[in-house]
């Protein structure tokens, strides 16, 4: 099952600045070959049902081992049966739209 | 690693009456044997990370073999390494707080 | 419009125990007049949509007034136009359906 | 008080096609003059809180005219009181970190 999710991760007390334990995530993404872009507030992340949510508890791993004691994570997951689409697909989707 | 989540699935193109399908997770859940407690809009789940996501997953496996196509779940993720701390030792942080 | 929303406010900067600024947040939808449920991961809060959403704002104020100088909340929101429907109603509605 | 939010509206009841509603939205926020970007699952806005909130309001009132009756919408709600930060700041700050 294909999945496509949008990931926030927000380490607590660990200061105001999250910049350096979301680079982190970054790099498990890049690590784990899943197509993903970051946006302003998540990262939309796509790919297999398992490698997918196995890249999710590894930021938490991660964000964990640089010593955030406590994660309070948001998260959005699409699936669908009916067809394949890409987070392109949806975004042109709706930019064709806007333009007509 | 625990974890605690807050999972709402949303089956689309299936009407709006949701109910059955939430029923239906109530049920994965009871027969994965997870603490878990129903409320307005959502669920809070609690247990081994592992054995919470495979639950998910089976979530949008039955509410996909139950005729929805398409799945848009939104979720909170919480997991902590200071501490254990149960959904109810979470509220009554808060009750014991208010009654002060 | 009525609405009904399910709040999460994630004090940053803080330290990791948030729930005196969980009982913040409580006070403020109690003072708001607001029917309002709190679960293990968030809060159930119903009622006109300005009303609700100017109890948010609040609770935003209120927590930045305590000293967080950084907050990320996440929030689910749902209206309808065909009915009416409470935080119980739903609830009722897949309780009857799991006891069938 | 400035607010940056992510935004995903999900129109329920009207099939698994939701890209006529998202544009729509998209509108919306245009012809409010409020800064945003959408990503594959939602969309950034940031601005004054009462103006990216009468947008939203705004937003669920179109999509109920469209003819959807039932919308759930997830979003995330940033405040900070210590300093100004766009959503390209946000970005910037961890593709700087990426490649260091």
């Amino acid at each position: 099952m294909k999945v496509m999710i949008d990931l926030c991760v927000i380490p607590l007390g660990v200061g105001t600045s999250v910049s350096t334990y979301v680079t982190a995530c970054q790099r498990v993404l890049q690590d784990a070959g899943l197509s993903h872009q970051m946006h302003g507030y998540g990262t939309n992340i796509e790919g297999e049902w398992d490698e997918v949510f196995a890249a999710v508890k590894r930021c938490h791993e991660v964000v964990h081992e640089m010593g955030a004691v406590r994660i309070s994570s948001s998260m959005r997951i699409g699936t669908r049966t009916d067809r394949e689409q890409s987070i392109d697909d949806k975004i042109n989707s709706v930019k064709t739209k806007l333009a007509e």
